[in-house]
């Protein structure tokens, strides 16, 4: 399959291209940086040094980039990957966008929450959240990648949701990034010194990765969920962790939560239980596809403790579009995507 | 003051040598640990190199250092404080303890969670934490020192406990610690490669702080107080941000919340407010003895989010031993401790 | 190929498993760990899980183990495995040894350095730097692997050596590793919050890759060469970058010493060549099996300056193996390895 | 005294601010910053929180500046500070500049390292490095104060040139720092997941503070150095280790190399000597104005190899400052100074 990459000088845009350097079925033809045009990828990104000989293009021709192509992957900005979509729209091209313009069912709601207009409110789209919504993904003109902490958030709560086993009101969700999930462009709160050895939260109550949890929870549960969630910044580059909680239904078992688990994920290829007591960490997927999940209940709360791990740039952005692309092929899911993660 | 120190190899003991030596009115006289007695603790603690000459001595002569003290700092691992409390019972040395074993009023509290008998029940005790016990450190023979989660937990809730702003039932504490809190010696799960670069939760729903940040709650509050805490290690040397989670009991505002802070806090100097909307960092903290803290009312869920950073070794160990051995003597409680925290 | 990992539970022998996890010609049959015998792989490392259902075995019935493999590696402290070589001697099964044992053509050198008599001094050996040694290691029974400081060392002075550019006396290799090179076990050193946000130097003057590096520099230049190499822990788990350091002799010009690089370096693949005035960074080759070079030339002190980065469980290691049994195989020699840096 | 900061934003400047709160004898009247002015510096450094309520001026009106202070202090850019010491020339007040317009006798090598026309020629000015001027900083009008980097270099040095114990043509350092050294302003190279789990060399071979190394290797030995200075970037936000070689002279012994480091260290207080064999690391030192230096003597290279560990913003900077202050104010060096390296 031929794939162009519009936005490659982005960390997700730029893992892409690690990560399509191994898929036996993909072919990179075009990829796209309106401030680096004409510079080679390599140049920016030194470990493709030898590996990837692409020079970056502007995306002004997107019809010649669109006819080109069997997908085009997009790595913008918010607000950015409409205008392409739009642009796209009578080609045969399929799209798999890693931001936010096509996750919504209503876009009133990315409106309310990112403050831009939607402008290609007819695109026929689906979630791309690979393991709850893979049927929608086969066929789909548009997919609308999941985001990097509403995959492992809702991932680890879904089997709950969907056994409605706790209390939909009652979910806090407390997550943790590395750095790299704040982009690649410096800014002062990134800086080096300023975050090394530091620990902080930022986007209490409002961040934009909540709507989209709340639609998966509602859609899975049915019932409209509210829910906190809270992002903090841990200083290492990559991984997510993030530690959900939710009280359990009266008279709910440890087995029925255990059951509800096991039911949704046992054969899912990238999703590892760790079961009820386990520890997941980021270094344990780090580098990976997998989502690393265990869940502890606590007798005296009522509550139950759901702990989630993932790589933010691979199964929070460019492996799970890889996935989703395997999936929109009909290509073994995991092509491209079978290796070990990194450790230490 | 002339001051012992039991068991001054671990961190919160070599912390309390480094804040001590800046102390005006602070003497050592004895350092005790009974794997290195005979070496110098500097050869343990590089950073005390040509500071502090002191030689680490057995405390199995308690007798003799607790004659030779006014106040002696016990820094054991819990269970055995309790020893050196009963054998300094009889002399008129005071006693700081920044273990567990003083800091329940119910020693059956204590025995549950820690699993050892308690063997100095009848001990004159009070609970360290200065901002809220202030009075009874006073006079108390004995300062059970708070813990550090429990330092950061229970400072960022008082003030909603204490007016009844909150559901007690509804408190989710969400705490990240950097990794000196696990203490000096050596495990695999502490090996630097193992951490680094790496984030994950840790003894989820069972955690030994969680009892005395209740203990402290219910007190406040009035209301029997069961909460889930949840600690996580942070790849860091030093600092904790605890994120605490509480339903706003109907009808509350956000004027009665921000009045709560300012009311219990506006007169603490070690207490730095900073507001509703907020964002602490460990490092804004780091080597000193404040707490930093936010708060954010989420409208969407009726919840309050309150942010606290300290350091874990400062105000949540030997910081706050000194803070509160200033109070128990009657200087002021800054002495020793008034510095700028360092940054970057 | 029937591969068999001895010592399977340091970080060279995980990352042995990582990477033939992804060799499409090699087949593991036997892993051993004596400390860890009976216990699943993935329960020590986890980021195996799902991924490698192996038990670890005892290496006692290593006969068995030698008929059952065509390749044996071995990751054992030194002088374990010349005792695997020895008692393997009879059988067809050819080893790759990843300690020192193997990698000094003078047994004396290596006796004078290690401290323990050599065993195995009639073992016919090759020393495992694939670049430099390619047609012996074809034929070899046992391949004693490069190490890690050593391979970053000897690539970045090769070519000066070969093409007798530099006075070999004047040689000064400054080298930094991450912590993954003091192996697993937790040591007071390496505890985490004594090393993070730290740097130091170790066995300055005395490190044992000292003679591995005079031995090849000696080979490569036909002159006895006496070196300062000088280790230091820098605070992250992998990667090695090398500062090396020799006066270039009488005449030398600029464009000798980039034909040097080029002429022995254009067809390595695994060699990236930064050219003069390049910066190779760890990150750059983190996980894969590249060498990153560059060259630096002062003209007012007639020093060339070489900067070499690998990582060193990959080039250092594990992946220098592979790339060995790829040689030794006759297979292509990235084969396995042929993947993207991860960054960032 | 009543001192004012020029340039108090970045970091010597910032760290000027949180040394000089605990000097009993300054007093801080303006700080400055042209980008920031109107500002509280708390807000840009929230670590001062509650402890520096000083809002920023503009330097613009340096003459009222010059009126009120008995000290200035700049931390500017080079060739800014030599604008406000022209500016100040004919006032009383004493200056310490931080950066490098005041660092060299010959103006010519600074406009040749610096590429910029040094405007103030004619300053009086001294070299502050105050354990090497001590005498010529009591009285000086202008002290340009040491750079990070070449304090940690020369200091390891210096006993060797000035008993001219070293062939001073072999001098090679190799130094290594946290990225604080860099600067508070964001760029690419140093944002954080670039940096982070990464390591790099820079600006080799033409770095500007060889000169200045150079300068006072040739002052102490009396003889004109040339040598190779390397930096590079560590992981972490403070500290530098430089490890410096060089070739004894024919004949020198171990105990003529240990009698140069004592006969000019014995009695500095902030030089600690860790002896033959030693290793200094950062941390020990971290936030404090120490130098801790040690050596070894390499038998089969003739080589001796000094390593010395600073805090880059401290005594590397800010602390110097506050060193020579005391000295030029005729105060106890280390008043303000004498505090404890906080560990870990």
């Amino acid at each position: 399959m031929k794939i162009s990459v519009i936005g490659a000088t982005g960390y997700a845009g730029a893992e892409l291209l690690r990560l399509l350097y191994g898929h036996p079925e993909a072919k990179l033809v075009h990829i796209t940086s309106e401030s680096h045009k004409g510079e080679k990828i390599a140049s920016l990104y030194p470990n493709l040094r030898g590996l990837c000989d692409l020079t970056l293009e502007s995306m002004q021709d997107m019809e010649k980039i669109g006819a080109d192509s069997d997908f085009v992957f997009i790595a913008l900005p918010h607000g950015h990957a409409m205008e392409v979509g739009k642009g796209l729209a009578h080609l045969p091209v399929r799209i798999i966008d890693l931001g936010a313009d096509y996750r919504f069912k209503d876009t009133a709601v990315y409106e309310a929450w990112y403050h831009v207009p939607h402008t290609h409110k007819e695109a026929e789209r689906v979630y791309g959240l690979a393991e709850l919504y893979r049927e929608d993904i086969r066929r789909a003109k548009i997919i609308g990648n999941a985001g990097c902490f509403t995959t492992a958030s809702i991932l680890a709560l879904a089997p709950l949701a969907k056994e409605k086993l706790v209390d939909m009101q009652s979910i806090v969700i407390d997550a943790k990034s590395g750095v790299s999930g704040a982009g690649r462009s410096p800014k002062q709160g990134n800086h080096f010194p300023e975050l090394y050895d530091n620990f902080k939260a930022y986007n209490v109550a409002h961040h934009r990765h909540t709507p989209e949890i709340e639609q998966a929870l509602t859609d899975l549960s049915g019932e409209t969920t509210v829910l906190n969630f809270t992002p903090h910044l841990v200083p290492m580059s990559r991984g997510i962790l993030a530690t959900s909680y939710a009280h359990l239904r009266e008279g709910v078992t440890a087995e029925e939560v255990g059951a509800a688990f096991h039911s949704l994920y046992d054969n899912e290829y990238f999703i590892r239980l760790l079961g009820e007591g386990g520890y997941p960490s980021t270094k344990e997927v780090r580098g990976s596809n997998f989502t690393d999940l265990a869940w502890h209940i606590d007798d005296r709360t009522h509550r139950v403790i759901v702990l989630s791990a993932i790589d933010n740039l691979v199964k929070g952005a460019a492996g799970q579009a890889i996935q989703n692309f395997n999936i929109a092929c009909g290509f073994d899911e995991k092509t491209g995507l079978d290796f070990v993660p990194m450790y230490p």
